[in-house]
């Protein structure tokens, strides 16, 4: 049995384990909210934190809250920053939409906190009240929402960047490694002309560089702060210049360049920074998934793939075919690329669904997108370290594979005519003949004219 | 520090903490995977165990494996099943594609805790091989999907239809609870003719009638179990008639009508049976979403809002309003809606992903079905009991709100024409006025008459 | 200038082109949503003739209706039925959400025609009104809905199941064709154990046979008709027993076995079954992608690619590359695939967002549903026609890569034992070898073991 | 019977229809692909054009291509961009996946009209041939992402702009309208403290505002351009600087900033920009679904709903209720937003399944783009003008409705504190009396303190 002590909201007492510092409302949540086996994300619970110790601040600033009670809820919000209470948030992601329960777990866990520093009994809500105190100057509506932006661009800054760079810095190293092996481009699935390997990889890296563009183009939005929208966003309850202040404290606190957004009604009603953030996550786990499944098919084989690609081994790829070795990062990678897709359906839907001045859908809308972040960056660094690096160009298969195409005809036909070069690679492709034996049979070129056009190393650019 | 022994595979020797069973396998998933927080869902886990268990119980029965081996698999699976090894299965959904990780994790746990019963060294390997014994017969290609098969059946039967038939009878009880209730109609969001509150409920009851059924129809597909394909769906490495016994076996260990699939190559190759059932559950969110929000919107108030139901109070609904309640068990209930649709876009996009003889979205195409699932089964059981059940009618102002509306109207027009009874309602809509006072007045019909045919008990269904 | 007529509702009069039936509340749509360029598809205006012609023979039977107008009316439908009228309906999808105004065009066009032949004055709603005597015992909001499930029905039965059925035997034409070629299984897209190229083939035969089952179990709510529920839902302006007798009639007149829904009011605040159906067609479109994507790799090449089917040549391939052959009708295949699965977002999106009494997403609906229909159904027969059944086996390739094959090691497993098989494979990819090299080299087999074990031909399927 | 010429290609002749300038390749496609209705949007038709218009200047200012037959070919392309050809591309959408076909239409087409103008027998390929000439220095590769980039970038200026900004002009101008109207906030749909219904505007405004800033944000990487690639992304049969010139030919033409693409791989391989603009076009029809949605239920009754905001009424709202009024331009706006998320699922699908050296959803891909670019713009005018700006306050409404709220007493919260506040709130609301009655009643405070303290006027915003 776990000790309990009585804690008290507007809806009566109920027993709260005595370890935590939680209060009745968080517990009532519990209760409440049976449902799923998610929490809310640790990035959500550091991200209050930061809210309560900024607001506090501008409080005692101000001299709305007596100081030691503020120095007090500075301080146990500012453990809750570091991570020593992400036990203390108990609740999960499908509770009510605006998160009210969870910023009162920040309130009621720093007031007991706060209360505790100051000597007070736990569960008193005195001196330090989890409402009249902790939640000064602020509404669940407006602190939520400004939890979901920082945690958004806490995890951007922590998690995604840092993968999707590396994967960059990868994809860039590679093009430069392959830059002179000449190999057949496929279109179609089919083979066509040549280009470099480097040049294959530089379309990836290309794809991954815009991808972290985007990214940041979208960041501009998530950096604007509903805080100061109070409960409809007109900011009733707090003094004129506070959205500005807590944003400036903020950005202090995290580092990132937080300002008051702009327009408060908006802010609350709608997530359309989150919906447009989610999007660009979207198309970089397309680019992602594009590049990990043209790797893992260049490296079909051992033996009756394409074999253009030697891939890292990692682990024992079968648990019935010995010696068997699989794509597994690409596996891993692709399978994150496809969940994020569906968490962006997932947001979409539901950032259009908001009711007059709220949108009730806070809690899932977060929790899908940090964990589209958290996959995507944590996806990109695995498969970067335990794949992309230790990928070998197969040259000897490659440079064969190239050389056998029909589609090197393709430089005859400004020379010939495209009608007489169909002819041509028709022929070989029927005859399984070479390209110059047709050429010259039927008589469009003599053997040196092929030779002097035909030339894989001068078909991989623009002529001079 | 974390006492250790060593573990080894095919890539070689690895330390793996002493208190686990699990062997080198997993511990390198462990170090090669370090991708999001979201484990292997306990279903899976309890699935794998079901699977060993019938596997051992086979080949012990053909004699294939020697049966003091195969007893001590039976008992070590027999303990996965009943959830006494959930915390030895440590690896995430971004791995492997084909989950042959977490099917070594199940063959690892299995043989060491065997080993253990028999009196072995635990990662020996000896007297029991987690290749050769746990596994035989199997591959993860078969086995995963079978897996994913048993630990969908198990949950929809386990969580999602009692949620969904918990929901059903509160809504029938409610619309036979309001039966009476006559209530002025919605379309269009704008004032439409009369129904009862009945009625209005029995048409929730029957798009969740109608849900359960259509996931029952979706229960055969899963019940076909991929056990018996082997690595690409032959079979190889079977005897014939092995499909079929062991999915008798797990039939009679689960209590649920599993049979071996009738295609193995299609059962490994593609996951249509899930994707199916995806689109159930999506509709089925789809029509919890309608009923919630409706639900919500009719409770709206509690002074200016539609105000006809008068929802169960729960919790305090904001941190800054005093007194506000919130419906926030449709917030909850709306929010897993969402979320189901986002799992259903990744589920089907994962399913056409296949390649030749695998798709290897395994793991993360059963973590989506296994997540929507429980949040639709559990938020429903929740939204039953602590909103459905409580809700009141709020009688005086259903009474009012009706007796007020113009669309009463309709039951005039096939006694003075379409076009006269347009007449009426635009003028009474124009001064404020009764249907009755305009009706009379532009000498449509007298009040007798009107009192005669507009009348709204009479206007809830056809005419006798 | 195009001549004109004078039509008249109750907004006031407006000019309608003299050369086509459709009256002022047609018009008006018309002016009001100069929205995008989809029409109404005509499989819709056709749903919307039965119903008018299956309403006045049952008015015209009850003795509602007078005779000579109502047989002028079902003689009008009739032809609406018949397709003469297509050019008579303007209308685009976007317009008000329960297809209010296409349900009242059709009323317009049937009346004027009735009218017409009733020698009367086209416009003058004498002795036809649309709204008194073509929509009698309707209104749009279970007129629209009937359209729905009778234009999916339809169309189902007319495009999609003759399309799918047609790509079923095609794929089992060729499973048989194939039985006896013997080829290398690929998972995780590396090369594994053999099975025969029929044995993929029937995989992708039985994907279609469940989809095709999984379409025809959607289709017993898509015959549950609306009709007979009138504005809300109950049955107001009817007769008890009009919903049974109206779904009578359109049984008979489009050979389809519908009934009345045993629940108006979800009849028409929802439309669960379209969502329903949505997820099967999306559940095939998957299949669909599966198979026309492996069929595309396996047919790459001609020379550098997997090569191991011969596809059809059915027009050049590119406008630079003489001689290229691309998978066109693959290609136009997955194209129709992932906008179906777009469709089905929109679908599911749509499906949850009634309020009240009704849901306002009809037109959208029916025409993304109708559209995956359509594009299903045609692109199955064009891909089977021009790609599938001119598909041939290049078997000495298929031989070379199944013989060349590591994986084959895997029936030796049982008889040496996993880690010993897992050094023969390694050892064979390591030095380039042969497994019986190695095998025996390895002292793990001698060589007449070797052959008697591994048999490719006896790896296709279990032990007897 | 239809007169028909012969033309002909690498597969042979084909009979075209004498009054069409198309040649066999376009004509063959026809035959080939009997898939859907939906044909090549003219936005592609006229971009293609663009195209063609511009290769044959710089080819012919670079002598490549003979200055009769160029000139000929710069006349025959301004035409097809100036909408003369409209009816000679009768190609669907469904068809090779490259759109290879609808660059050889356009070639066919150009050319042919070219011969005309030069007073040769169309259908000869003499003097001007479709491919040599009208398609030098240029592949279906990149010429059809190209067409793609060009059409969405007009579609974006011409369409879409104007209506998000006529959209956002009209919620500017009644938020200005409505600036000193106080209502009632609501918040999870239930009451909550004031504010203006200018505010509640402005929220709306700003969605858009930013939504406008977010398409443009999109626009840079849709003014890269892929010609110049060829056929895999090398350039290869093109000249230095060709991409250069050409783009900055397009630029004027068009009048729009094209540049070429830095790199052409991922220009062919990935449509990237696509996806994220189709992001950015989803964030803004969730904006729209929302204000649209919020519009409708503050505009639901006329009697029995919320009655804040009165409608204009377009026309005749139902077939079977007389003088019912709809809000149908909310509904055809919310259902093309819904239709916009669907198209953006199929975007970002399609747009992850590029292989190699090619995307081959190009013509599915741009389908979806333009129509949801098409539907947004046109659905945003058409709002703004039939519904938005015909909006009328119900100010005695508004506030009666403001002046019951409970949730005034949010104001006294800071006074009395918020377990106080509180009492007084569930008290008043039990009691059915009066915030004030309650809290002098309570003894929280005396009236004159009530009457300073709760003042909406002053509750719509921060303390000075």
């Amino acid at each position: 049995m776990t000790a309990t002590r009585t804690e008290t909201d507007s809806f009566g007492p109920l027993e709260v384990p005595t370890d935590k510092y939680w209060g009745a409302q968080t517990q009532r949540s519990i209760m409440n909210f049976p449902i799923g086996w998610e929490k809310q994300p640790v990035a959500i619970v550091r991200a209050l934190g930061v809210i309560k110790q900024a607001c506090a601040q501008a409080n005692t600033a101000s001299g709305k809250l007596d100081a030691k009670l503020g120095d007090a809820i500075v301080q146990a919000a500012s453990e809750v920053v570091a991570g020593k209470f992400d036990d203390n948030f108990p609740l999960v992601v499908w509770q009510t939409g605006s998160g009210t329960q969870s910023n009162m777990n920040a309130n009621e866990v720093i007031a007991n906190r706060a209360i505790e520093i100051l000597g007070g009994e736990i569960g008193s809500k005195d001196p330090v009240h989890p409402n009249d105190h902790c939640n000064m100057g602020q509404s669940s509506n407006d602190t939520f929402p400004t939890a979901m932006h920082i945690a958004t661009a806490m995890s951007v800054r922590d998690v995604l960047l840092p993968g999707l760079e590396k994967l960059l810095a990868g994809l860039e190293q590679k093009s430069e490694e392959f830059k002179d092996i000449i190999k057949i481009g496929r279109t179609h699935t089919q083979d066509a002309t040549p280009l470099t390997l480097g040049q294959e990889f530089s379309g990836y890296a290309h794809q991954i560089r815009q991808g972290i563009a985007r990214v940041k183009a979208c960041l501009p939005g998530i950096y604007e702060l509903a805080q100061g929208g109070t409960a409809v966003g007109t900011g009733l309850n707090t003094d004129k210049g506070w959205g500005e202040t807590v944003a400036a404290n903020m950005a202090e606190i995290t580092d990132l360049p937080f300002v008051t957004a702009p327009n408060k009604f908006e802010a609350l009603a709608a997530h359309d920074a989150m919906v447009f953030m989610s999007g660009a996550l979207a198309t970089v786990a397309g680019s992602c998934y594009k590049i990990a499944n043209d790797i893992r098919l260049l490296g079909s084989g051992p033996r009756s793939g394409l074999g253009e690609l030697i891939l890292p081994e990692n682990e024992p790829g079968s648990s019935i075919m010995p010696g068997k070795v699989n794509p597994t990062q690409a596996e891993a990678l692709t399978q994150v690329a496809a969940h994020v897709m569906g968490n962006d359906a997932a947001i979409k839907f539901a950032g259009s669904q908001g009711h007059f001045e709220l949108n009730v859908y806070n809690p899932m809308m977060s929790y899908n997108l940090l964990q589209s972040i958290q996959l995507l960056g944590d996806a990109a660094d695995s498969f970067t370290e335990r794949m992309l690096l230790g990928i070998q160009a197969n040259e000897p298969r490659i440079d064969k594979l190239m050389k056998e195409s029909l589609m090197l005809v393709t430089a005859l036909a400004p020379t010939i005519g495209y009608d007489n070069a169909t002819k041509v690679a028709k022929t070989a492709h029927k005859n399984g003949t070479t390209l110059k034996e047709e050429a010259v049979a039927l008589g469009f070129v003599d053997e040196a004219t092929f030779d002097a056009v035909v030339r894989p190393e001068q078909m991989i650019g623009p002529r001079d």
